[in-house]
């Protein structure tokens, strides 16, 4: 059995990435968690049924992954794995014992890769779920992660698709993703990544919402949270990032034991527990880039 | 400046995707090292200049790194990584701050994957030199690492060529490989690559020659050369891989604290300190895995 998998906290364009792959190789999708409002709203609108929740890849099993390559990202491997898939920085954290396909692109999201390879032989509910999963991880081509190659293969998709308005689908995609459920915590933890930079534990977490008040107004129940989370998972510092994506900016919320430190990394001052950073919105190109820069 | 280069201890394939994939992106290519005899015939053949020599990346630089993904067999790198391709295994020792191209295919050669993508726009002596790669590295096909892919390439590369027989080529070829050095401690280096696997370190040479006698007339000189390697570089064991690309089978020497742990793994016995193995070919395919089977 061959199964197509993205990363835990899958997020839109790791669900469709798997799905599209899966079909087109005659494997299995599968998924690393839970469902978001996002992609639920995606599935449903395409009518394509959710992948199936693994937990754990057996000794016998192969597996293709897609949208990540950082090995903190996914379940437990025991068996093969034999492809990856990916639009992100290399982690450097994966081995494998034979030659494998790797394709890394650095591009607006994995949905984009896939697209491209299958372009002419995309069903219309595949080239909606992957349209979704660009305008998903682009944050509708306003995350500076954009390429001219999503546009570009966004619009064949669209098209496909049967999708006249990219724009307002976009919005409409995002204004589900929004939609936060009424627990701070697992709002934190909905689209959220765990780095290590040279010894120091990073979490990050981010939602993409019309308007920072929803986050805002509850903020220091979110920097409770946060502290939460950070103890659980035994991290140094928890960021949240609130990008409101009409803004195109983000509200960074730091706990940890020295937040000030993030705080200047990114040439600001730490106050009420959390900086702005106007044109912010990517957490892959504005945020790690810094981190990466300031603890390495 | 955007450099091109291979691993330490360049081979032929690293070398000739080195300076094609350069003349392609306009870039510069550039050399870990000295070059082995194969290699200076082949560029003497197709009337190219060796690349430049690098000990290091500077800061401002940027390099595409090709025909290897492990840290350990690159030059200092200062400088950013901006592409990788490759066709060995995951190594999982390299990162970058952001997202880059990365290419790795499991097929014979690196010369394979830059001539696919280039196939309808190389030079004769383009194709020459790519073919050479191939030819070099799959140990004209007869490695387990070739693939159909490889030889399918090889045929139009040797049309582009103006090369008729790519047998003789390769056999013209590979008897300028097996020009041993009279210095064992050289022959040993000469294609030498470093693995760690869960806390062993392992070095592994190796020529792929006409004939074992060639070496094995002087036995004990090499494995003095071998200890001799394995002190200076701090190793746990060192592995001599004397191929006869006639018998299609290996000698394995093996030096070490315990080196009949090694002859066990091939579930062989160690006798006057080396192992044979018929029909193993490939470091990569037939001696990596099993080790990293063993110790990992």
């Amino acid at each position: 059995m061959i199964w197509v998998i993205g990363h835990k906290n899958p997020d839109t364009d790791s669900i469709v990435s798997a799905i599209v792959y899966a079909k087109k190789i005659n494997a299995k999708p599968a998924r690393a968690g839970k469902l978001n409002p996002e992609t639920e709203f995606v599935l449903q609108k395409f009518g394509i049924e959710a992948p199936e929740l693994k937990e754990k890849i057996e000794k016998n099993e192969k597996v293709v992954i897609v949208d990540t390559n950082n090995k903190e990202e996914l379940i437990p491997i025991e068996g093969e794995i034999i492809e990856i898939i990916d639009h992100h920085r290399l982690f450097g954290n994966l081995s494998t014992a034979n030659p494998i396909e790797v394709c890394i692109k650095p591009v607006g999201s994995t949905s984009t890769i896939i697209a491209e390879r299958f372009i002419n032989n995309l069903t219309k509910e595949e080239a909606g779920l992957l349209l979704s999963g660009i305008l998903s991880d682009t944050v509708i081509f306003k995350s500076p992660t954009t390429t001219e190659k999503d546009k570009e293969i966004a619009k064949k998709l669209a098209e496909i698709a049967g999708i006249e308005n990219i724009e307002s689908f976009g919005i409409e995609l995002k204004s589900k993703a929004s939609q936060l459920s009424d627990n701070p915590k697992e709002n934190v933890l909905r689209d959220f990544k765990i780095t290590e930079i040279n010894n120091t534990k990073f979490g990050i977490g981010q939602v993409e919402i019309i308007g920072y008040e929803k986050v805002m107004e509850r903020k220091q129940e979110y920097l409770e949270a946060m502290e939460e989370i950070r103890k659980e998972k035994n991290l140094d510092f928890v960021l949240f990032m609130v990008t409101d994506i009409i803004d195109e900016g983000t509200k960074l919320l730091i706990v940890g034991e020295n937040p000030e430190k993030i705080a200047k990394a990114f040439e600001k001052e730490l106050k009420d527990g959390y900086i702005y950073l106007p044109k912010v919105m990517s957490r892959k190109k504005q945020i790690m880039p810094v981190l990466y820069e300031k603890f390495k």
